[in-house]
């Protein structure tokens, strides 16, 4: 039997995650292609690019069409959060007649920011006869997913109140300012006004995830993003937070059924933490009938949970029915050990 | 529209639970049968049977193809734990062109007990075209459905460790019995023995729906039944057990890959844990990358569980392509607090 083929589509940390993920950990896959902008990537070979100490024989192409022309089962896209920007990509990769799964957070659950668009890609997957999943570790996992699945073992449910709790230390410039993190309380509330500070993106599509999978019709999301005011002096290597300065951002989305909160998702992301005492991890309560409360001990890692689902879901998606889906029209997420053309129905 | 047509057969704790659930709980559903052998029930009004206050208007009746006669959607079958004996009771309902939900334990995974009649449903139900699931709270959730989900945010699993530890105190004699509670070591051992002491129904089940979901071929599935000794008084309306004696049964059941020990689930069932500062609870381990580990703060609850497992999947069968299924071929179970029916795609 052949390999299932594989196209990855931006090699970003998440696109080069993926392709490493692949290679090292996934049997019965083959990388056929990769995608990328970056003049720095473009020509250079995946593998120098992933960083896995070997050659792939699979140059980085900035041609689109020339790459998605060959045979291949599945494409990987990791080039934008927001649905309208990976939209032209999506058109393309279905227009060639191959699946994709997308780490575009909107695209987790697009139809509420762009319904048009969302439609669009169920009626040309349809004509197609591909299937299309956005997805990732939160939108996609923690704060739907998983919240969804533990809802399972209740009989009724009166609210849903669930909190990410993360660690921002390892991350990069970018990743800093769009927290606000080093900003003063002023600089951050500016920021939240221009968009410049975005906290987390998600939040919409794991509400409508959820109020959707039990059957509430919401009337209303609200968002907020406040500081975290550090008392204490924080450090990264990109950068620093004295006393009184912003350590990161509570981003908290609620869903209301008129003015009954019914869903409460908090997502503060802020360094180090555990300076003040406060501990990382993933906690859920389902208020009902029987209330259920789960957490974990650290939280589920951002980075690794984002490229693990994704490529997790890969026989999911290309077994399923053609058109645009979410995570809750398709059997239960897992990892895979095995040859993972074992799990795949329909590979000719 | 009209309302989704269900049958209950077996109106013991379980399929009263589900009535009870589908009548107070779920919107869009009527319960148009009830079937029963016991002649306690037989006769009388399902309502007064399942202790809902007043009167449905079913006659329980135990006349399964009268009752199967007239049209349904979906029957929910909890007569017995064991596949060879809910099989003539599954064949009836599928040759009357209904799908089925039951929670016989070993239905959870049948073609680890029972590949025939398995492989028999499945033509069965094909040829019919109805779907065919067995599920619960566990085997069917907390330590199969639930843990292969939570793998799905891992690259690799190296092995996975999981504890379901409950209290047992407010069962009545049949499970003190099947448990060992009040038995003397001897006595313990003599009844795992002769099989009178079984521990937990869904090990086997739990581990092979694991192990094939993740892609780890086993070599072997051990398991053990060793009694909890009490080293105090412990005592419920049904049983008094003196220090010495047996509180309950610590089941384990380990599934290897040569000599490798991958998975071990454990199921510690016995009255009054906290007396010796036991903790109930779920807890799940999986070593890989990233390890992960999540618990609850009090077990999810057996019966209510099971019930809700069982009702909440009812519009992922109706919806499903034909055949026999387990959890990991549908779509995530969730909680339904709106109409069923919005969820139901092919409902006529």
């Amino acid at each position: 039997m052949r390999d299932v083929r594989v196209i990855v589509w931006g090699i970003g940390s998440m696109g080069s995650g993926i392709g490493r993920d692949l290679l090292l950990n996934k049997k019965g896959v083959s990388i056929v292609g990769a995608i990328d902008a970056d003049p720095a990537k473009i020509g250079k070979d995946l593998g120098e690019i992933m960083g896995t100490g070997s050659k792939t024989g699979i140059t980085i192409s900035d041609d689109p069409d020339a790459v998605l022309s060959q045979p291949a089962d599945l494409v990987f896209l990791s080039t934008s959060s927001f649905t309208r920007e990976v939209y032209p990509c999506l058109k393309k990769i279905i227009a060639s007649g191959k699946n994709v799964i997308t780490t575009a957070e909107e695209m987790a659950e697009p139809t509420v920011n762009c319904p048009d668009l969302a439609n669009k890609l169920d009626i040309l997957a349809k004509e197609r006869g591909v299937t299309v999943l956005g997805t990732g570790v939160n939108p996609g996992f923690v704060l739907d997913t998983l919240i969804i699945t533990l809802s399972g073992v209740c009989q009724t449910v009166d609210r849903i109140k669930a909190a990410r709790i993360n660690d921002l230390s390892p991350f990069g410039p970018t990743v800093m300012k769009t927290q606000g993190v080093g900003a003063t309380k002023e600089e951050f509330l500016e920021g939240v006004e221009t968009g410049l500070i975005v906290g987390h993106i998600g939040f919409r599509e794991s509400i409508s995830l959820i109020a959707g999978a039990i059957g509430w019709e919401l009337d209303r999301i609200e968002e907020t993003r406040e500081p975290i005011l550090s008392s204490v002096e924080r450090e990264t290597p990109h950068v620093r937070v004295k006393p009184g300065e912003v350590a990161g951002c509570r981003h908290i989305a609620r869903g209301f059924m008129g003015n009954r909160e019914v869903i409460t998702l908090e997502h503060p992301q802020q360094i180090h933490p555990h300076l003040e005492n406060v501990k990382t991890g993933d906690y859920i309560t389902i208020e009902g009938t029987p209330t259920i409360t789960w957490s974990d001990e650290s939280e589920i890692p951002g980075g690794i949970g984002t490229i693990a689902v994704a490529v997790n879901m890969m026989p999911r998606v290309i077994n399923a029915s053609p058109g645009l889906k979410t995570m809750l029209d398709l059997p239960v997420v897992s990892a895979h050990m095995g040859d993972i053309r074992k799990k795949i129905t329909k590979l000719d």
